[in-house]
């Protein structure tokens, strides 16, 4: 048994995450808890230079079976490296983006299915999952205006609309797939709607969990 | 189905198979086939970036999982971008180091599993397997003596003499387990000798084939 809350943040590019990510973290640490906050892909050494391989622009010809192995191979790295020794020692996850981003993205946007998908992840992560997912959900034109008027695009995200429509259709198969464990929120209100609404989830799991 | 003829290269470092890979496209050639050499990790643009990060020995961190699926992400590149569009024209594939490599380096060596390697790489060749293997068999106490003399090593081979005799109970597993596709030969003879061998196995694989 892990002593530590494993959170992931989930949802499209755009979408707000970052900000409340961060609020997340201060929020949980004025409550004097000691808060882990990580990215996917990347995180770790490794993980950061397979990101790179992942995501250059240059690496049109990358297959698809291709980047999905690279994402497991960055989560893998993350999860023994980084998100198994901070929950052992207690402390509380925060990771932008796990397992659902690869059922979304790779498994249904790339059509390699969420069963071919799930397994190379679950061998990936030994298994590891969230105890808790937030799942910020925005309408994809509002994705995609948000990440152009951001400039440079990496490889993923010069995807276009009918991508990105997929995307959120994935993401709402998995809320219902996974209700006990995704909490959505709609991302389209002003930031401090969100963040009332994320501390009240934080608080509930905190209490339920008996998380001291 | 595909026309052409798939061969992989198999056995320890320092076993020779460099040497017999290049003579074996020699022989293939002056038949007049195309012959398509590759080798693993690597063998693309993407699969030589992978390559640099899964050996770099400033990587000591590396999960053994990291690893295994960095190794199939490269093979999932080669295998799309290089191996199936040259069997598709009907050429000869000679590859150095295949599947076989992670079931014994990352299945029984690192302690993996030979079942769970073989599930994500059947992921990323899609099932692709070799019509012939070539193993190369040296005992592990010459291979490393070879790989010492090379001088500097890599990550893989900076190992010890217990991991390299795992690695060489592994290859006998497999002999065992697929005796149709795999050809065990002695590489501690004389080069012409291991030659001569290995260009009397081509001659039937291609007339039993019926490759033309």
């Amino acid at each position: 048994m892990m002593k530590g809350l494993f959170i992931s943040i989930e949802g499209m590019d755009g979408a707000g995450k970052t900000t409340q990510v961060d609020l997340m973290k201060t929020f949980l640490e004025k409550k004097g808890y000691q808060v882990l906050v990580t990215r996917e892909p990347g995180g770790t050494v490794i993980g950061e230079k397979i990101r790179k391989v992942t995501l250059d622009p240059a690496h049109q010809e990358m297959s698809y079976i291709t980047e999905a192995l690279l994402y497991s191979a960055s989560r893998a790295q993350l999860v023994n490296q980084v998100i198994k020794p901070a929950l052992e020692r207690g402390e509380i996850v925060i990771c932008d983006r796990f397992v659902d981003s690869s059922l979304v993205y790779q498994g249904k946007a790339r059509g390699l299915g969420y069963k071919a998908v799930k397994e190379i992840n679950d061998f990936a992560t030994q298994g590891l999952e969230p105890c808790l997912t937030i799942m910020f959900n925005i309408a994809p034109e509002v994705s995609l205006k948000r990440i152009n008027a951001r400039g440079k695009e990496d490889r993923l995200e010069q995807e276009k609309l009918a991508f990105h429509q997929q995307v959120h259709a994935a993401y709402q198969d998995l809320v219902k797939l996974y209700p006990q464990r995704i909490k959505e929120i709609d991302a389209g209100r002003p930031i401090e709607v969100i963040q009332q609404e994320i501390e009240g989830i934080l608080i509930k799991l905190i209490q339920e969990g008996e998380y001291k």
